[in-house]
């Protein structure tokens, strides 16, 4: 294959795709991972005073889930999920939400908001690729309480579900972890992905994402289909083995989510995530949700979905000046790796 | 100081600036940066059979500069900069423009355009930061003469040159050089800059970068103001020591520049990048020049413009969501530090 310049399917963006050179998984070399002492981790279990208390704990209970709080002088143990604001947060909810102007050019608004760590097992190591389906389930639901809550807060607009894997994506503890920004302005990206599928939406009477879906799941970047999700290797990836999670059913919001989806979700991430780790040695990556907004949570146009990040590559000066990604994996020769590694994931699961 | 969100001046992007835990110089570890071995270093001369032959060298003459090409038998030896395509190039000549489309969602177009390596002298540490300020100077007219070249080709819409310092910034090869990429499409981050001058322009009847000048040349911003270029941490900077060059003159197209303006930015971007070198340990980096497009090269509301990155932090989940980002060194901090390391490093270079 030549190389080819591809445009995004949503935004206004552009990805080189090295069809000439393409890189498998065989030639990247990922180093095995770094980990924290378990001893001195503020996430384990037996050091829940080292972080604020939490404001959201599961606790087993008669089979189920109990929902609980810790207070300034008693933090909970034996918990299956434990949710507490960043220690050092990027947004705070006791600043005042409020915009001020320098000068003209010069706006700037308070660091209202909400980030919070949603610590996703008790286990050190219990990484969504490796992790138990019920316990990714939890994970999934703590998010989901954490971010009504978030919306519940009058200048929310946007709320921001996050994973950096590995300290060369970002994650300065190695602890199993999701991280959630609550903010108070529409992400400029998610602000772009809207408004151009709204566009789309006006001209074709369709959702864009809807589109994608069904053209993608008859061709070479399909990865993965399930009952309620697939896979895709994005059409103008700019990340190698970069692939997004999306919801066949039309759905804008992903808190509308049924327990049927919820379980079928947690399935696609477990074995998407584990097809990744087998080909390419648990690799760094981040992902992010992408959700409407609070400001039009529910419509025909937008669709939520999940975009998975492997850090393989650096951006460099090219990349940060233009906008335009050089992707040395083509998204057709990594949906054809992870679909095979993806099947052996799925029977290991099945064992 | 408390966290801010700040807006660019131009862009629609945010910047989530720390002020509460800001991080100064010596809150980063930047490790020494590696060296390939000059011997097997195809960028070092007696070595230039390892590469594609040359389209520009520079050889001393007469005490000037004569300009040459290699052809396919013969390479010049005992140049002073050298030029030829990038062996594995991201876009390539060699391929006719189209644009095609697979489906209505599947843009693509050939990788047509030109991708080349510009030697930056023959000493493999000859690095801007340390560089001899007459050698930058025939490094800035080597970049000149290949993008007017480049511009001269039909469906070439916006030529970029740009640099990566040391591997962490992704440079492969760690011997001083220069990189163009020449492409088809004009890029989206300055598609948004060009769009959004324009429109400040037509509203408020002056250049928006002139503004940003006036205004900033008073402020806590300011690094260094020199006889034509000013030195700014940008107001919404989202790397950390972000520092932008820009000529006080009014020009829209950087291959406008007078000789008297190419000599104070040679001088400009030696001290700027020496005084980052001094503080931070010679730190990875990367820089883009930021200038009209072709179809517009000169106007009255583009303003031309070096934007250097350093590379500190690692963008992670929240960002390559979002597109917004979170930066640790308040601007404010950043050009306190750099204006006092640029006073010692121009008092350095008139010893």
């Amino acid at each position: 294959m030549q190389n080819e310049i591809r445009r995004d399917y949503v935004l206004e963006r552009y990805a080189i795709i090295a069809g000439e050179r393409a890189r498998r998984p065989t030639d990247f070399t990922v180093q095995p991972s770094e980990r924290d002492s378990s001893t001195s981790c503020p996430f384990c279990p037996g050091n829940e005073q080292m972080t604020p208390p939490a404001n959201l704990v599961y606790l087993p209970k008669d089979g189920g889930i109990a929902k609980e709080k810790d207070s300034n002088e008693f933090r909970h143990k034996e918990w299956t999920i434990r949710c507490f604001p960043n220690l050092y947060p990027a947004l705070s909810p006791n600043i005042g939400e409020s915009t001020l102007q320098d000068s003209k050019l010069n706006i700037k608004s308070s660091a209202y908001g909400f980030h919070e760590i949603v610590v996703e097992s008790p286990d050190h190591d219990e990484h969504p690729h490796i992790a138990r389906l019920k316990q990714l389930g939890f994970v999934f639901d703590a998010c989901l309480d954490l971010s009504k809550e978030f919306y519940s807060s009058e200048n929310i607009e946007y709320v921001q579900i996050f994973r950096n894997h590995r300290k060369e994506a970002g994650a300065s503890l190695s602890h199993a972890h999701t991280q959630i920004i609550a903010t108070p302005v529409i992400p400029p990206t998610i602000k772009e992905e809207f408004d151009k599928s709204k566009e789309y939406h006006e001209e074709e009477k369709e959702c864009i994402y809807c589109r994608i879906i069904a053209d993608e799941r008859r061709g070479s970047r399909l990865i993965y289909e399930g009952e309620s999700f697939i896979v895709i290797a994005p059409w103008a990836s700019v990340h190698p083995f970069e692939f997004w999670i999306l919801p066949k059913h039309h759905e804008s919001d992903l808190f509308n989510v049924t327990d049927l989806e919820k379980l079928d979700f947690t399935k696609t991430l477990r074995v998407s995530l584990g097809g990744l780790a087998r080909i390419l040695n648990d690799p760094p990556y981040n992902y992010g949700f992408h959700s409407s907004p609070k400001s039009n949570r529910e419509n025909e146009f937008y669709h939520w979905h999940l975009e998975v990040y492997p850090k393989l590559s650096t951006w460099a000066g090219f990349e940060l000046s233009t906008g335009i990604y050089l992707n040395v994996t083509p998204p057709e020769i990594a949906a054809e790796n992870l679909r095979e590694s993806l099947k052996r994931e799925l029977g290991s699961l099945l064992v």
